[in-house]
């Protein structure tokens, strides 16, 4: 029996790789006197990944990360205006409306009588603010905003709440971040692929028993009535 | 009986505040072509307080409304050399040593045999940082990072851990988030002051039962024991 299911939220339940994909397109044009679009975006990738270990994930650090390549790449000519409307872009993504993806609420419907954990990462607050703009609290038994989605954050997630391995899958968008750490941590892990997914957080899909790849989150309820079926 | 003892971390375990006055007078330093000391800072002040909202607390949203208070200041003449020592300003902060506070180590070895929960606000990494840096986590039973320290955050946390109000004790360095949230949820709060507490944390002392005004953490033990004996 599978008695608590893992839901990741940014890009599972709602979009937010495309405000990020906006963004970074915004963040090219103010830019275009330094650089060519490809040529920015990916120094700007580059600069917040350095920056993960320190800043974490979440818009906060994607903006400070825009203004350090902004400063970088221009070698500190960029004139204070433009700096402005990069605050100015990562303060609107803060208050971004939140869109659910199509299917989510009938799924959490279905699977209303299991133990729903809705597990993300990324600025605590922000996530707060989407969650409850989201209207989806309600199907939730737990929330869980981690710093990051590792093996041992998953574990701690599991020991807080007792709840045994076997009985947890975990389903999202992320290879990295929703499937290799749980099957690590010996549960199970369904991949639900959005057609923008931040390239961060790309993997192979692993070759391992526990590991589910959907089409889409409608498809959770039945692959959970085929694990439970000895699937 | 109390049975869990709440602690804050910032300037209750470990120092804090004065990391962000030092980065705020090397704030007022840098720009002191556009304004003196004090107008500076009190512009960064209400900049922040505006920002609350959108980015809560810790050194990402600080970082981010130093910026945008140096544009503001400088109505945009700023040089873009400024804004990157202000990005390295902001960056060094994320890894500055955590220093702990004189006896709170004894403190939480007398307070051993009490159920201890950390309860902090903030950046969630950069909470998690200090945590591990300061050494303290084995003492602590749970850990808690809110994104703000409200009545319903405290009801949340007594809830989620099947605490009794009456047998918990907040202790913490700022009335705002560690005194009154506590008394409105109806538990006992002790104030330890920190000769450094930002001005959005003060308040008046509550004239109320269950508060307590300690000199330093050693206290604790000892308010604890006397609360117990019925005072």
């Amino acid at each position: 029996m599978i008695e608590a299911v893992g839901l990741d939220a940014d890009d599972t339940l709602w979009e937010n790789e495309a405000y990020f994909r906006a963004s970074e397109a915004e963040f090219a044009t103010l830019m275009a006197d330094y650089g060519d679009h490809d040529d920015l975006t990916q120094r700007l990738y580059e600069t917040e990944r350095q920056n993960l270990v320190l800043y974490g994930f979440g818009v906060k650090g994607f903006t400070l990360s825009m203004i350090q390549t902004a400063i970088e790449v221009s070698e500190s000519r960029l004139p204070a205006p433009l700096i402005g409307r990069i605050l100015e872009l990562g303060q609107a993504m803060l208050t971004q409306p939140v869109t659910l993806i199509n299917g989510v609420i009938d799924t959490l419907d279905a699977l209303s009588d299991k133990r729903l954990i809705l597990i993300t990462k990324g600025d605590l607050i922000d996530q707060q603010r989407k969650i409850r703009a989201s209207g989806l609290a309600g199907y939730f038994d737990e929330i869980e905003v981690l710093a990051d989605k590792t093996v041992q954050a998953y574990r701690q997630v599991l020991a807080t709440h007792g709840i045994e391995k076997e009985r947890f899958l975990m389903a999202g968008n992320s290879v990295v971040s929703d499937v290799l750490p749980v099957l690590e941590a010996g549960a199970r892990a369904a991949l639900i692929p959005h057609n923008l997914t931040w390239q961060a957080e790309h993997a192979d899909d692993p070759q391992q028993p526990g590991f589910y790849r959907l089409r889409s989150i409608c498809e959770l309820p039945e692959l959970i009535a085929f694990v439970e079926g000895g699937g």
